[in-house]
């Protein structure tokens, strides 16, 4: 990169000029194109060079000095400090000196070294995403939500969310929960069973600090939600995996040896299947008879296409105080603005709130009152609505496409929620498949990473609907059928 | 409260006439107010009496018999559902059946139980708030802040911040961070060493989960920040006290014995005790020789009124890469936004944010993409700037004030910050003088709270100057010095 083209301002940034020439100083001299000691040019040239004021420049350079990126000699003008991009950037390149500490020793947990499925950061640029659980911004309700943030920067809207809350939540959001989003699911709480959350990992997490340690037997349905393997793993419980068929977790005696076990009856994570209503009865007769909680993640509810209403859930239909329930707005407003509910006995919620607390006082205020009106006004409720139309119509397209291009090869499932989970020939390695599908820009999960017992083939994947357009779902079918029988 | 003014619309509220009827009637049948199986007026006398359409009230009756509110009963109208109000709901007010869980017995942690202080609620309408670190309206930039909020509603940057980030930070707020805050405290970082918090609780619950167990011993500033005590003793260390005078944490050979040290070298809290250079330096000497790490919690560092420029951070002088460096936004911007950074190696920042994926993923986006927003246009700049200038003239009036009005009986100190710590005479029991004070509407802080090992009578106490308006303060200080006159 040429001196000149490290001064060259970008019409379109935003910011005071002052501010963007700081900005591209900093730049430069932090990624090392300006090395230390280096002379910048004159106040003057710069400015000329530009198109901007003398004095803004002035006023950069004397900031900039200021911070201590830029030593000022008298009358032989700037020069980058040396002290930064000599010694503080360049030494860290530099292999590991001995007086440095291996940080690694020392860490209790790696959590890096988990599995967990990699979702490729542009997955929006492939054709046929079959991924699951990404963002849509074709459903997102812009005006509605640009309506509830406009009221969030009213001057009595900030002075509510701005000041520290401790542990407490938004009011007005337990409130929408407590009325709106839980009867809809039969469940009956007061503000003390309610505990708002950064969406699912926080829930599991907090309940698995509270209630898990190395003697804790813990029922995982087996496939499974990995990351709930994950976090609930981090207090190193003892994990039974449950079988599981199209009614979900297998009644088995196995349950008796299990003190927690989580659930996703409303649609089983990964294969969508729903939990019956006898088998649910069954679960929590059990739970109550051998006194083990369940944990129900009630997640993609809303995507029932084959009744008018899901079936009622544990929460609602336990009579022992046995559940915990856990619901989420990731899947449905935005995984981004990270927001879910844990709901549970007065007691234990207490006691996750004085965790929680401690981990990170309170979701923002902010966010938590911008939600609370969106779901008050109504927008939460039409946009379920919306969501459940298109969804059901993507549902139909890819059952008729996965009939017609897989139907032969592979039996394919799906209860509703935003995926179908298939199974391919017995020969089929899925985790071959989804590399050679992602060359030709398609996106599949493949089943492997949800088998706590890993099988050594596995030959599921599952096809998510939630990311791609209706026009894209048949000929992505097509397409995948056509890379299965090359594989062959 | 007579059944008819149950049925009041306020014509200020937000939402459909439709949404407002459905969420009048749902509180009324969750707060009691209309028992199980009352029933309701007909569609056509409530919409007479709400002044609304017929229709109106006929969706929303309709809806509530689907969310389970409403029965329906033909020919004779709609009735509350016994199910909700008599079984769910009386239910839980029943003493615990025998078949119901303990929740409590099975708990690991009750960090509901920790000491902590209690700042009431409503401290604003107290007339002096000498509370510490809590927001001051009047300090907000609303017109900045909205600006930024404005763009983070554009639809590209709705598709920016909406979607799943799994692990990843906001890049522009890592940038800003970077290159606008951390080299104002002499910080090089690149983006691999930057993890983005919620605010300074999470940092220390990350450290604490990562680098300690009951092996580890901690040294805690004694008196010190009581909630990262309640935090890092989550891992359950051995704590080990370190005095500190007015240079902060006192060098002493109890350092060796130390794994970990929690400090505040910019100003100690809660006395506001500013680290000098020579011994930042001796603390860092001593880390490398005996091998132990420092955390750096550099709040307020800002409000430094007696030099140009504070003192370089232990981050920025630590050759050894001893040094885990926290800053938050709490105390500057709003602290209902929890945001804050942690600074460190990149092998330790890679597993805290592996950590934080399974805690919480990361930091609701939209903020994220606010706030990077609002120090790229040079408004936390500003801000800064402003608050540095408006807490300079309170502790000048604090200052005089405590001289004219408490010079005689007590001890006073403030290095700076946004308070002061004050040592009354021994015979002052400064909790009683906490609680005596409030009645006269004048909120202190004892100082008990700070101690690990607590003194019989405690004789400290802190006012705090962040929420309090000038012309606030010396009469506030004058009623406090006569109360103490009176406990005497």
């Amino acid at each position: 990169m040429s001196r000149h083209s490290l001064f060259h301002l970008d019409p379109k940034a935003k910011g005071s000029l002052q501010s963007q020439i700081r900005e591209l100083l900093v730049q430069a001299i932090l990624d090392g194109h300006l090395p230390g000691d280096s002379a910048l040019p004159s106040c003057r040239t710069l400015a000329k060079q530009l198109g901007v004021g003398r004095n803004t420049v002035v006023i950069a350079y004397q900031t900039l000095v200021d911070e201590g990126f830029l030593l000022s000699k008298e009358r032989s003008g700037h020069y980058v400090n040396t002290e930064i991009s000599n010694t503080s950037l360049a030494k860290r390149k530099q292999t590991t000196s001995s007086e440095e500490v291996q940080w690694l020793d020392n860490i209790k947990i790696t959590a890096s070294e988990l599995p967990h499925i990699y979702k490729p950061k542009n997955w929006r640029e492939s054709p046929y995403p079959f991924i699951y659980g990404q963002f849509d911004p074709s459903l997102f309700p812009i005006a509605d939500w640009r309506e509830c943030v406009r009221e969030s920067v009213a001057i009595s809207a900030i002075h509510e969310w701005a000041g520290d809350r401790f542990d407490r939540d938004d009011q007005q959001l337990t409130h929408q929960i407590r009325t709106r989003l839980l009867p809809r699911r039969g469940i009956w709480a007061n503000d003390g069973e309610i505990l708002i959350t950064s969406g699912t990992q926080q829930a599991l997490y907090i309940i698995s600090q509270l209630l898990i340690d190395q003697t804790t037997v813990v029922g995982m349905e087996e496939p499974g939600y990995y990351d709930a393997r994950n976090v609930l793993g981090l207090a190193k419980p003892q994990f039974e995996p449950l079988a599981v068929n199209k009614g979900g977790i297998k009644i088995t005696p196995k349950l008796c040896q299990c003190d927690l076990i989580y659930s996703t009856p409303s649609h089983h994570f990964p294969t969508t299947a729903t939990m019956p209503l006898s088998r649910r009865r069954q679960l929590l007769k059990y739970a109550n008879e051998y006194g083990f909680t369940i944990i129900e993640d009630d997640y993609e509810t809303e995507n029932n296409f084959f009744s008018a209403k899901p079936l009622p859930t544990l929460k609602s239909l336990d009579k022992y105080n046995r559940v915990l329930y856990m619901g989420s707005l990731s899947k449905t407003l935005a995984p981004g603005l990270r927001l879910g509910y844990l709901v549970g006995p007065s007691e234990f919620i207490q006691e996750a709130r004085a965790l929680r607390r401690l981990m990170m006082r309170h979701m923002p205020a902010n966010n938590q009152q911008i939600i609370a009106l969106f779901i008050k006004l109504g927008h939460y409720d039409s946009l379920i609505h919306r969501m459940h139309n298109e969804f059901k119509t993507r549902w139909e397209i890819m059952n008729t496409a996965l009939a017609n291009h897989l139907g032969k090869c592979a039996d394919y499932y799906s209860s509703g929620g935003t995926s179908f989970w298939v199974k391919g020939p017995s020969w089929l390695d899925t985790e071959k498949l989804q590399r050679k599908a992602a060359q030709h820009g398609i996106l599949i999960e493949s089943g492997s990473v949800f088998f706590m017992q890993k099988p050594k083939i596995c030959n599921y994947f599952r096809l998510g609907f939630s990311s791609i357009a209706q026009s894209k779902i048949e000929p992505g079918i097509k397409q995948l059928a056509e890379i299965i029988k090359d594989i062959h």
